[in-house]
């Protein structure tokens, strides 16, 4: 591929086209704002496969009627450490962004806290979902299901989904955040892959006839495989049951059934489902003079170990090299997402940046 | 390794000998009763490596005076969903016990909670410690860390804990419970290992020169790796962060120096440190009514799945087996049991069981 291929925009420009794509797929202001947001952070922080990569799969969730771009969330204190934020069908940044303002308060309150975020479209990185709480002080986990696409260990069948986890701690050096699928590969490193034509990495899935391929286009068609062989598919089970099953919300099966009933899985975007976050607040857990101190000497000692790297760090790199040499994107995703927000949707006012 | 190396005895008959060999090193009723307890669980589950495999080393740490066995454990709330439980150098079982008391309410009422159980040696299984809630319709989440023995990814010297994490949902048949080292493989089955002269599963670690090897006795020396790579090394932090720094604890690589400064790591038994516990209230996340059939039906879906395996099937067998067969033991473990209980220590009055 070469490099006429490719595009540098600055992450402000952006930001700017990914909102105008949103506004005019029917976004409100805020869903525009809160989605661009998310997105472009991804093309920050360097990682591709969750940035301006998803955008179609939001624009197309909100073409076909999936989701709304427009629903204002609705919170429900379900218990004094419980919130739930129901996104009533509409993308998931905006609602996880009232659901932050909601936690934040909580566990500030009760040491601990969740919010279980309903009826939303979760597409984005989880990091980014996070990273404002930790940057406030607060530790925090969060967790989506997705729709079937690895298998269980022991088995060769899709049925979890990819269930990515984010963990965040607060150091006064920006934090630690780590944030992973429980599948061995991300899907969007497969999708990525595919349209590269590179192989996938080794142990990523199997085909569609069950046996091990590193060709990315027959795990998408297959299953793809847990990280860490039992124990990356029991967190793939604990996602399953937090995100789904606690908060009445699809499992990846079942969001998988609701998706089929509309056609192909990976045509219309996300489907709709939930979220859940914890937080926690470090100075209600015993050591509130001392955790910051405690923090900084284990990272200093964990930092001089020759090799080791860390959750993260190669996140804060890129911020600061993307921040200077602006964000490369695929010339032909560029041209989609502008064409996307030139495009006069119905009943949707034209672009404004404000 | 002949028939004749084994003995088998009744469960009753495995906890009196805990319990006799416990109170003899100096622990006080309530001690005796809840470690012996969790010991014989982990035979009866058969979990040989977490099971009366690990009494040497909590009478070790008694005999030595770095663990007490008659602390009883100060209960102090820091916030609404928050408790403290302080061991004061006890070993874990007791004020674990003490622990899921306090946050099964909290839980009840916050819908979430979270204990710190703080300075006590924990040298045992830890999907024990969250059975009892599990069996009272909670979920919970419960980690801790050790001494360093696993390399975090990239490096090849021992920094974290093998750092077990135990996650359980309850269903309608008994709960969802995992409970899995961070470590690629439990300590305790590589010192089994070595003890057997069998080789350590692929990847397991590498050996004091840095290389990977399979000979459990050179990785018992050198350092465990996390399993799935990076992944497993996050979890590994997770662990370290939460059971640690959160809590004002000691990390493993604090552990870790606190005990060298006593000697050798393993000749004395666990070290020092805390354990974070967090439970939650299905009936507190917007499902009350559903959630039940709602886990079901999606365990009977991933039940069907050709060649799948459950976290903790195994162990359900073995419980029905083993009260069915009894417990096998080495029989030079066992005469070790044996001998500790009827050693009379200073202080402590014959062993009565009652």
């Amino acid at each position: 591929m070469s490099d006429t291929d490719w595009i540098v925009v600055t992450d402000e420009a952006a930001r700017a086209a990914a909102h105008a794509a949103l506004r005019a797929a029917g976004c409100d202001e805020a869903h525009a704002r809160a989605t661009a947001a998310v997105l472009v952070r991804a093309e920050q922080d360097g990682c591709a496969s969750h940035g301006l990569f998803r955008l179609p799969g939001f624009v197309a969730a909100l073409r076909c009627g999936k989701a709304t771009g427009c629903a204002a969330p609705d919170v429900t204190y379900l218990a004094p450490g419980v919130v739930r934020v129901d996104g009533k069908r509409g993308l998931s940044p905006f609602p996880t962004e009232v659901a932050r303002q909601e936690i934040a308060k909580l566990a500030r309150t009760n040491g601990i806290a969740a919010a279980a975020i309903s009826n939303v479209h979760h597409f984005s990185a989880l990091w980014v979902d996070i990273e404002p709480l930790v940057d406030q002080g607060l530790g925090a986990l969060v967790c989506t299901a997705y729709v079937p696409f690895v298998a269980p260990a022991g088995a060769a069948q899709r049925f979890f989904g990819t269930n990515a986890m984010a963990f965040g701690f607060p150091t006064d050096d920006g934090g630690l955040i780590f944030d992973q699928a429980s599948a061995a590969t991300a899907r969007g490193e497969l999708q990525i892959a595919a349209r590269d034509g590179k192989p996938a990495p080794e142990g990523a899935g199997v085909g569609p006839d069950g046996l091990p391929t590193r060709d990315p286009a027959q795990i998408l068609l297959g299953a793809q495989s847990p990280f860490g062989g039992h124990k990356g598919s029991s967190i793939a089970l604990m996602v399953e049951l937090l995100a789904g099953v606690l908060i009445g919300q699809p499992t990846s099966p079942e969001a998988g059934r609701e998706e089929a009933a509309r056609g192909a899985l990976e045509d219309t975007g996300p489907p709709n489902g939930g979220v859940l976050l914890i937080a926690f607040d470090p100075q209600k857990f015993g050591d509130a003079e001392g955790w910051r101190a405690h923090a900084a000497s284990f990272f200093a000692d964990l930092r001089a170990l020759p090799g080791v790297r860390l959750p993260g760090d190669r996140r804060k790199a890129e911020r600061a090299r993307v921040a200077r040499d602006g964000v490369r994107l695929p010339a032909a995703l560029w041209r989609q997402v502008v064409a996307a927000g030139a495009e006069a949707a119905g009943g949707t006012r034209p672009y404004n940046r404000d």
